[in-house]
């Protein structure tokens, strides 16, 4: 079958990847629809050192097991089910995980691929394709929420205008957030103002917030949103990057800031989000490629500007 | 006067330093112990740029005002009163504070000075000068406890055996943790186990830690920290150094980690804790210098090994 595969020598279409054999625990799934992450251009420029089936955002159709013929989204992290995060239910942060198409595990840019049962949930009806494909990203963004707690809604900035940043906007508006969206291309983005988003294309220097999300994906957007916390902020660190970070943390200490690191999040959450139609996500895709064409994908995903661009197996 | 001035040329004892003016809503206090603190030694490196009297952990008598022949010690920030934080009680963050020996404000390195009436508390009688003159840095310490809130106590690692260090291991094994202190010079800290502190001279690179309480005083110390610190575990900042941190901050973000910055603290519970007995501090003191002699007391808190270096005015 057609799979995008990561190799010693790059990135390659291959056409004689064996499709994936069934087995116990574990369903295939033939994919429909799958979304390039920033984190699958950093996998090709070699963070992490993968090396197979690139991708991990999908919608798709369980082609065995329970959910037969049902269309699923589904949680990327392969937990051991056996040590002390999976049994304290924090199976996210298994230390011997696999992460679908990041980490030892094969991804989804392939015709089909495997992935253990408990980690697929069905797509409720109301959700299309085209929605369901931003599961991983909405739960990404609502994993925010999660960690916040009890955090009492006030102004929220959030840096950078990447998917991330737009569908973080979104839920923390929904959320009760003032939220301010700061970045270079904000200019397509005036839907947003329906969900109560201010859009910016600089900081207000003169402003400090109580909440600040780092979504920029760069390597100075930390310093950025340093500044802009409020003493005994919160500052929600979402860019990992392959580059180190050289920043002045003398601030964070004199002002006591919090600083949450912040990764994957709840699938249900997520699709709950996206079937009460409180979030617009269709709005962040700028090209739908087929997988036959998936070089041409990763290369519109990288032109600057260009949000969700999408694979479709057809 | 006597005062230990850091000017343009360097900081240099100063023979005819004039006497503070008595002021009203400020107390004038005559010093009889300070503590030489790290962030001293980064003042006289250029930390801050400040210029002024340096100092501020100090137990002294006050010279007039309704505590007018009382030993005292002091918080030492002074805050507006009327700023947004002052309002919500958070006066340790006002944005236009001053901090005594600092920014702005002359320290206590000197036969008298001036600090804000509200700033100062009576010490109990049964704390002893060379304990109250911990009062600031037990403070920094209890800052922690604070942060963390409804924290389950559990195992904690504190990376740094000097002054700081020392305190908060004691600090966090009074609160219920069960603490291993790293440091180079762990040997003379014996004593500390009596507290239920483990003492270690490196970290074992094999556990992970629920909290880790980063007081190395290095620029190497966070990503140490970060190396130690268990998934969506925490990981308290206490480090203010001149130089960047140049760190992979990924980590942080895969592993969901919490960053707390700290700083100052709480003087209440400080002295509350220091007049239990349940802190022993005076262990701490590696040399008492006069005030005249204030010069060779820097020389001496520089090398490696020592701890806390006091001033003595006599």
């Amino acid at each position: 079958m057609d799979a995008f595969v990561l190799g010693e020598k790059g990135a390659s279409l291959r056409k004689d990847w064996p499709r994936p054999a069934a087995r116990a625990g574990w369903t295939r799934v033939r994919m429909q629809l799958a979304g390039i992450c920033n984190t699958d251009l950093e996998l090709l420029r070699g963070y992490m050192g993968f090396r197979g089936v690139l991708g991990h955002e999908f919608v798709g159709t369980a082609l065995d097991g329970a959910l037969a013929g049902k269309r699923v989204v589904g949680g990327i992290n392969f937990s051991c089910g056996e040590c002390a995060a999976c049994r304290a239910g924090d199976d996210r942060h298994c230390p011997s995980r696999r992460v679908l198409g990041i980490l030892g595990a094969d991804g989804v840019f392939a015709e089909e691929f495997l992935i253990p049962d408990q980690n697929l949930l069905p797509v409720p009806e109301r959700v299309s394709d085209r929605s369901a494909v931003f599961a991983e990203p909405v739960a990404a963004a609502c994993e925010i929420l999660e960690q916040l707690g009890s955090f009492e809604s006030g102004s929220a900035l959030v840096l950078g205008d990447g998917k991330l940043g737009i569908l973080v906007s979104q839920v923390l508006a929904g959320a009760g957030f003032k939220v301010t969206l700061v970045g270079h291309h904000v200019e397509p983005l005036a839907w947003l103002e329906r969900f109560g988003v201010t859009l910016a294309g600089a900081r207000d220097e003169s402003r400090k917030y109580t909440l600040v999300v780092e979504a920029t994906g760069s390597s100075t957007g930390l310093a950025a949103a340093i500044a802009a916390t409020r003493p005994r902020g919160t500052l929600v660190l979402k860019t990992t990057i392959a580059a180190r970070h050289e920043v002045d943390l003398a601030p964070v200490v004199i002002d006591e800031i919090r600083l949450l690191g912040s990764r994957c999040g709840p699938f249900g959450p997520a699709l709950e989000r996206l079937a009460s139609g409180r979030l617009l996500v269709e709005e962040l895709i700028d090209g739908v490629f087929t997988l036959k064409r998936v070089q041409e994908a990763v290369h519109r995903a990288r032109e600057k500007g260009v949000r969700k661009i999408l694979v479709e197996n057809v």
